[in-house]
């Protein structure tokens, strides 16, 4: 046995498992032999390429040495992608860009997806699963001290619509959020309309942060300063939409508009206006954002920003190879464009 | 070296890979011995209960140890889920379920989604993965026979919502779908239709047909026969739904109801409908399948069929853990309840 200096340790192990290699091969070539009838020793013959084989037992054992080498499969990098959400219309068509992407490049996803992932401390663990080579973070809850550590510690990952920013030397994708909030501002000034209330999401999270300045530099322009009693913070459902709806709606003097960060939120603010008797448009235009199925889905049909969602996964599994690769990426901060979608949920402001 | 003679070839790879596992035990004695400052022959003697060590060093080591023990993750299950669509408020419901319930008994998840896997020939490399212990497949594209050499071939697996029956020996879950489509049809009886109009989803589909078969048995019972001008099969979007009514609503006499058996088929008939002036309910009664976000989104809201999608991803796991364990599932097929919930968009026909 060796001593436990630590050089010679390692020297012991590498010189092990190169004999371990070897017993190996020469385990494989039994296999050969028994597969083909023919000797170890004949075998042997062939893979060194001595001419001393018959052609016909040569091709034999070259024919099962190539199944051998085919049935063994190629090491196959694995991604881990942690979406600590359900998987619904938003982030489901995320998760499912990046695993058709992932596959398409060759390589396989370990998903850890649902709301259970916020309170886990998944991060910690990354680094010591050997069998895992990157990660995609899709909107991680965790403090930018977190990520960046992580970073620090040569972990190759990418984040998809980060949290917080900036974080440093971290490759991460976005959607353009500012100017998404701003087109759909500007789209309703330029209907007349002046007194445009605002029901975002939850505070501290940099989308809704981000939206929230495109909407108050597009009402500037217009001269119009957004005030506090016409913003809401709630979490993105129909029924959170409903209630600040109402309250919105029971300001004097009433807003025109109504802008949901949220198609959900914006369904919960078109059935608030109805129950009020409120005809939409007419009465009351409403947006929202996202553009998910539930936008073509209500009457009037929304007005909606639409999220390049699939784009957002093809784009970090390219940043991420070339993370993997040991390249930089070409832009750390990927932030791709939203469309404006006019439908029927937004009209000019009638003159009263 | 050794010869080439099997046995010793073996008893030598063993012998080789005990000593691999003495010295990286004795690397990691060295490791406790840098992170705590005591010497390593002090490490090994802790190890070893020796008396001759101060408790207080005794304590520093054996804390160390014990970290490095938590931070060494024991061997982790991996399960393949296979769900080849997108996922949105339907398939995403499901495979959020599966990750959250295999997170919870401590198994990883190998993600494979997305519409390309209806085209791959994933299950056929299933058996090759060393690394995965077994699969969840989500309405499995492949014929039935595939399955059962998967099965024959005893890869554990279970699958969800099965296209084709039977599936000997295979586990599976799936949603009561006679039941929801014959409760669909009977409400709407009871609310005296009879001309009850089906818009399906595509054919030879195992679901399909059990709702189907469960529309027919509840309009048999009220003594009515599905005329094949009353029935439609479509792709299940929205635009396919309202081409289909369309043509139902142009048929003489109009049907009273239409059944749509799926949410977004629904979403589109009620726009066909409005587009022809018709009033829902008043004119025309309109019930969907799924209760996915969308069917609360609509004006009126809908009468649909809720499908247990998270219990049928729990389930699914439960079935695959005994799998696993080598068991026969308790049940191997088992049927979920499917829930009416009746909204707004049915209503008693009005005597004309």
């Amino acid at each position: 046995m060796p001593t436990v200096n630590g050089l010679e340790d390692f020297r012991y192990i590498d010189q092990v498992e190169r004999k371990i290699e070897h017993v190996k091969q020469r385990a494989s070539v039994r296999d050969i032999a028994a597969e083909t009838g023919v000797s170890i020793a004949t075998v042997s013959r062939v893979l060194n390429d001595h001419a001393s084989v018959a052609p016909r037992t040569r091709d034999l054992v070259l024919q099962a040495v190539e199944r051998r080498r085919q049935e063994t499969p190629a090491k196959v990098r694995t991604v881990y992608v942690r979406c600590p959400y359900v998987l619904t219309d938003y982030f489901g068509l995320i998760v499912s860009s990046i695993a058709e992407t992932l596959k398409l490049r060759g390589l396989r996803m370990l998903l850890d997806a649902g709301e259970s992932g916020q309170h886990s401390a998944a991060l910690r663990g990354l680094t010591d699963q050997a069998d895992v080579d990157g990660a995609i973070l899709i909107l991680p809850p965790e403090e930018g001290g977190e990520l960046v550590a992580l970073s620090r510690a040569g972990y190759p990952f990418v984040v998809v619509d980060p949290r917080v920013l900036p974080l440093p030397d971290i490759a991460s994708v976005s959607a353009a959020h500012f100017a998404g909030a701003r087109a759909v501002a500007d789209h309703l000034i330029e209907l007349g309309h002046r007194d445009i209330a605002v029901i975002a999401g939850p505070e501290e999270w940099l989308a809704g942060d981000a939206r929230l300045a495109g909407h108050r530099a597009s009402l500037a322009q217009a001269g119009v300063l957004l005030t506090p009693d016409r913003l809401r913070h709630v979490e993105p459902t129909v029924a959170h939409g409903a209630r600040a709806a109402v309250e919105l709606l029971a300001l004097e003097p009433k807003p025109s508009a109504i802008v949901c960060f949220n198609d959900k939120v914006a369904v919960g603010t078109l059935q608030a206006a109805r129950e009020r008797g409120l005809r939409v448009p007419e009465d009351l235009s409403v947006a929202g954002f996202d553009d998910i199925d539930l936008a073509e889905a209500t009457n009037p049909r929304l007005t909606t920003v639409r999220q390049p969602l699939q784009e957002m996964g093809s784009i970090a599994v390219t940043q991420l190879m070339r993370v993997l690769d040991g390249h930089r990426p070409e832009a750390l901060h990927i932030e791709l464009a939203t469309t404006l979608v006019v439908r029927d949920s937004t009209a000019r402001l009638e003159q009263r």
